[in-house]
């Protein structure tokens, strides 16, 4: 039965024992994602972040959120490329590492141990260890306020054989990435599944 | 021990044993939110998207992006707002359902038994059952090609009792929420704990 209650809640009574929690990012779940890029001098550069997300279909596109801040803010302006890294659960300590400290102070591939290898189709590092990395040139920039979103073409996507399905496509089973959930303060895996969308989408409804 | 090489790999042979499977948006994991919106005649309409983030923490903001054929496209154009609904693994049908129909062709609501509440803050509707609703005004909206990328200031958060935890904010082991891998036709459950990411970070470097 199709109930609409035109105007009949208000914000001290929310409907359905809502109750508001205020205007804030509390939106899980986030990915876990380590964007890397050169600085001027081409040292490379890797930073976590998780207001990001695919964009766009065709042609492939994603977004990444950065704040002015940031060392690799400056990095990708003046490089106009950037590589999504997804680490796997093994690297959530350097995924922590490197949205905990800032490339302008440190060497963050040279603390960590990892290995930046060049792209070989953009202007940008990726982290030879992790297993799945897509490389990106920036298309546009559009400045929201604290944040500055980084939006990129995909122009490659490069993974390890060990987290493919025999189709070709990321087994997320075996790339066991890993989330953010804003209001916590910690990682959590991938868990299980609960079914295909086209069995779940055709269940009986009420 | 810092190792760059530069243009030392191709695209026929990249190196660290990674494997090109392409130019796709195979960028796991991605969130499954349910969009909330009106059309011209009011008629409420939900649907399932993924390309999805959060964009920006201050103003706090939310970028959702959708083809221009679907419903929700022209009622967000004309209403300027949305709502993005967050399911718990209990309405996995519910939200596969809402991703495989167009409101231009069914009333979503009125075949899954949920129920629209009309925002008190922007003219759109959200779902009653669902644990965690973001309230959102358009702002901003980027063609990107077959996507539409709309970003939207969050102007409230609503969330059930149930799953807040005494700091008054989601707590992720109660809402449940799940998530979207490209390239697999399954939904996948939120898991364990890693660990905080304060802790990670400080873990010895190699």
């Amino acid at each position: 039965m199709l109930i609409i209650s035109a105007g009949a809640t208000t914000a001290e009574e929310p409907a359905a024992g809502l109750r508001s929690i205020g205007a804030k990012t509390l939106v899980p779940p986030c990915p876990v994602w380590v964007i890397g890029s050169y600085d001027a001098s081409g040292k490379p550069n890797v930073m976590t972040a998780s207001w990001a997300a695919i964009c766009c279909s065709k042609p492939p596109m994603v977004t990444v959120s950065l704040r002015q801040a940031t060392y690799t803010y400056g990095n990708i302006m003046a490089s106009k490329a950037f590589t999504v890294n997804i680490p796997s659960a093994g690297f959530a300590e350097e995924a922590a590492y490197f949205g905990s400290v800032s490339g302008k102070d440190v060497d963050k591939f040279t603390v960590s141990g990892l290995t930046p290898v060049k792209s070989d189709l953009v202007n940008a590092p990726y982290v030879k260890e992790f297993p799945l990395v897509i490389e990106c040139k920036l298309v546009k920039t559009v400045e929201l306020g604290l944040h500055t979103m980084f939006i990129g073409e995909i122009v490659d996507v490069k993974a390890a054989d060990s987290i493919l399905t025999e189709g070709g496509a990321p087994d997320i089973t075996k790339l066991q990435p890993f989330i953010f959930a804003p209001g916590s303060p910690d990682f959590y895996r991938i868990g299980s599944s609960i079914g295909s969308m086209q069995d779940l989408g055709k269940k009986p409804r009420k």
